[in-house]
């Protein structure tokens, strides 16, 4: 097996979610983008608790472009700071494969 | 990129798992608590095959907080024995600043 | 705590995820799965940008079983090339024995 990374990212809404999520699989960032669904997050911001509807996208790419792609997410993303993970996985060599090769 | 925990737990309900994740962000033993949604699941318990409908949700911390936030979740949980699960991610160095200030 | 392995894989539905998920955990391939829910997957196979509806599923394993599991889940799924990812997690003690002692 070979490495690949997950990238998580919460989005304001779908819609924006499923623009950025397309948006990076066209400029081949991303082989693909798995549009999750909503969720209600609850998070201290300067000191007080805030509660906010968002939506989740799980990305795959290479290792090598983990960091562009979450750079790129982060540029196109409607918030200020947007909260992004990154983590390597293992996936099998024609997965790796596939990444690579739908990716620049 | 600086590294943050990622810990994802299953509840026995919605309702539990915005009760103990508001706690934790209320502690300040999370910055963020994604409540992400229902799930079935399948698993052996004492040999026989058993299902449950329970709900998920991802929490964010720093490395140095993530075992006392299981430990914590652990304890207010209607579980005897909760499924819990750590593992660090790579987050933008605005993000772990953002983490490390809303944490104890 | 200990390391267990978690293994995240899109199937085409609900139903393939269900009877997959059962089956591995009735092999004691798995100790656990969730079956999470639909999502929409945006990626790009031989040039093009394709989308898909399909269902996602968390299954929870020892390190030494993942690889065993994910071999199993492809040859089970009915694409020609299944995505699946796998990782190591931190859990508490009881819980990687309660996985050690629910497979193989």
């Amino acid at each position: 097996m070979s490495d690949i990374a997950l990238l998580h990212a919460t989005f304001a809404d779908a819609a924006e979610a499923a623009r950025i999520g397309r948006a990076m699989v066209d400029q081949q960032l991303a082989a693909c983008v798995n549009l999750i669904g909503p969720c209600t997050s609850i998070y201290r911001w300067q000191g007080a608790v805030e509660q906010s509807d968002e939506y989740r996208a799980l990305f795959k790419t290479t290792p090598e472009l983990a960091r562009e792609l979450a750079d790129r997410i982060a540029a196109l993303h409607s918030y200020d700071q947007p909260v992004i993970e990154i983590w390597p996985v293992a996936a099998g060599d024609a997965v790796l494969d596939w990444v690579r090769r739908e990716t620049r």
